[in-house]
């Protein structure tokens, strides 16, 4: 096989720029949080893009989005691409976005080649990937694939207690197509690598084999409340002073377990929160990650040790909630083949690597075979206003991304 | 002088019993955070109680609330007895409540015994005392005796962004009177201890000599947000790790500074505040304080030294805002000297002590001679549900009070 399909990166720009206009922030950061007014205003944009192509365009019960394009055999099963549209807080312009636009220029460019492909493609936008206003990542595909029920995505509520599905339906995005397991044949997502590794490496494409197990806990201590004035100090039992010391033992872990685990505190509180009152709570995320799952066990029961160290060190009790869990991932060789052959038919410098962070891939692999391409971020930076992909990079990683698609349908 | 003013311990306990209702917790504590709506019900029993007593009452610009009692020397400065009646949120039924119904109840003892006292009596109720709703502790006393300007304390806002001013009016309690300096004969007031000691030694009453020299900080710590899962541990800038060095330094302060010193870090809040974002913001409170004002100097040199090495060595930069400092305070002897010969004439077990919490007291020492009484904190424990006075210790310090009160109003 030989041919590639051409993509118009000036078409391409055009819609990364408009996209990105919905949600931007001032300082060239998108804040496009699941389910608010922004994101169903970019929903419509991209179902009335899909309907403009001549797609056939589903919402199913998560307001995940498929377009349709058919294939030559009508029994074929489709190949899916796509990734998200939901942000950060204050996120950057290339987290998910890219992903869904490559995979929407590349239906533009079978349209524009009249490409019959022998299989159907689908190209998808995945509901709450973010995790950052309902705190479950990937939930659109999570559900998609069979592995959350869809009433516990419903009854997830985010910080003013809003629950999912009354999000879904105030931004008409709650579909009625059933959320569950079909028949793929492949699925391709395209990301932003959001680390150093690319850059450092001079490579455009990243060919990405696999996912890191991860695990999130919700750790506690409770100390005692007590004013900051007459309370001697060696009669304190103070929350965040322990929580402080498990803090800085959290981020030692990975050095002792592995050359590739990290771990993170990304979310704190304390109460009374008053600033001349002992804390009696402190309430802290922990999140570790590791391509060896017995490293995040591990990471996990030492986790566990050192809450419980600077608990008992103050004189205090401690919970830890293990809320989150997810064992590493092996794509699909079939798909992260078909995508290091398109790399070298397109000439993009690439490298296999795996990756630390979660994607919808990551549960698609677990019903179809699957692989991810990845492009480079400048600095490794992401999650943030400032986080940057050369246009280069993204048109190279389009160019990759379609005829990826093409193998895919076709051989 | 050999004459004692008989209090009514009953009437004492249900007035106790009555104003501790208004804003009581579950837990027997009580969350009454100044100018709510509890506030406004507790001021307006306090108001009525005050009326039915026949003194004249008056709320100033910054709604203290007055209650005057003349004396035989028309021309003589008032001595004013008095706490404050706002709470910590969830605090306890003792915290300022207690320092004002011993001064209602020395009030109702002096119409009991129809005694005329040569100078007038006057009784107060101080307006955000407690700086947890708006952030500036002592505050009614703060403008009363000219160290806070009016216009300042109107402009402060709440977390909602509620000005307080506009607090005072919504309750009804902005007055008319000025609120500034006037001339006054002494200021008494009682108070939990808040601490161990009382209750170690076995003392039923402390005699409070000066107040502690405190400092309130505001540190920031400036990371890099990046995603949790593939940023490598070592091309990091986490904002909360480096805040949690300098918090476990800051613990540390006082052990190298003075024996009585202390340091609290009570509020801390990161952002993005995402479960799987590295955090590129950490911002916490420090406080700080001793009875040496050379050693709270120190300690916020020293405080800012390891924010400073926090933020270096994890890659980052820092703020340092000193938001409030105010210097050791040394009560009048001949208050203290009046309130320990009290203490003595009611068979009270006492000793001299200071007090490492800040009291609308400490500010009435700029403008007259004040002083303070202690009674006795169960555990030492303060600013929670659990905070206990024994009714015992109550009687005999609202005693003490009122023989004090009486001392300082004839001789």
């Amino acid at each position: 096989m030989d041919h590639t399909l051409a993509i118009d990166p000036d078409r391409f720009r055009r819609s990364f720029e408009e996209y990105s206009a919905i949600g931007a922030t001032d300082d060239d950061g998108l804040h496009r949080l699941t389910l608010t007014d922004e994101d169903a205003e970019v929903r419509d944009l991209f179902v009335s893009d899909l309907e403009s192509l001549g797609l056939d365009v589903t919402v199913d019960e998560m307001g995940n989005v498929f377009g349709r394009r058919e294939g030559a055999d009508p029994d074929a099963d489709p190949v899916l691409i796509g990734s998200h549209l939901d942000s950060q807080p204050k996120g950057g312009r290339f987290d998910g976005q890219l992903g869904v636009l490559v995979a929407l220029e590349t239906m533009r460019a079978l349209e524009d080649a009249g490409i019959e492909t022998d299989r159907p493609v689908e190209i998808v936008n995945w509901t709450n990937e973010e995790g950052s206003r309902f705190e479950s990542p990937m939930l659109g595909s999570g559900v998609f694939v069979g592995n959350t029920p869809l009433q516990d995505a419903y009854d997830l509520t985010d910080d003013d207690g809003v629950r999912l599905e009354d999000a879904l339906e105030r931004i008409g995005y709650k579909g009625d197509a059933s959320c569950e397991p079909r028949p793929l044949h492949a699925a391709l997502e395209l990301h932003i690598e959001q680390g150093p590794y690319l850059e450092e490496h001079g490579n455009g494409v990243g060919v990405v084999e696999g996912v890191y197990g991860m695990a999130w806990l919700q750790a506690t201590i409770h100390g005692h409340a007590d004013h900051a004035g007459p309370t001697p100090m060696h009669t304190r039992t103070d929350a965040l002073t322990a929580a402080a010391k498990a803090i800085r033992e959290v981020e030692s872990l990975p050095l002792r377990l592995s050359e590739d685990a990290v771990a993170t505190v990304g979310r704190i509180d304390v109460e009374p929160d008053s600033i001349n009152v002992i804390p009696s709570r402190a309430e802290f995320t922990i999140d570790v990650r590791s391509y060896d799952d017995d490293v995040v066990d591990r990471a996990i029961d030492e986790a566990e040790f050192e809450v419980a160290t600077a608990a008992d060190r103050a004189g205090g009790e401690y919970d830890l909630e293990q809320i989150w869990r997810i064992p590493h991932t092996e794509f699909a060789p079939s798909v992260a083949d078909a995508a290091a052959a398109a790399a070298e038919s397109v000439d993009a410098a690439y490298e296999r690597m795996v990756s630390g962070a979660g994607h919808d891939a990551k549960y698609l692999n677990e019903i179809t075979d699957t692989a991810m391409l990845f492009v480079p971020s400048a600095d490794g930076n992401t999650h943030n206003e400032a986080e940057f992909t050369s246009w280069e990079d993204c048109v190279t990683g389009a160019r990759t991304f379609a005829e990826t698609t093409l193998r895919l349908t076709t051989d």
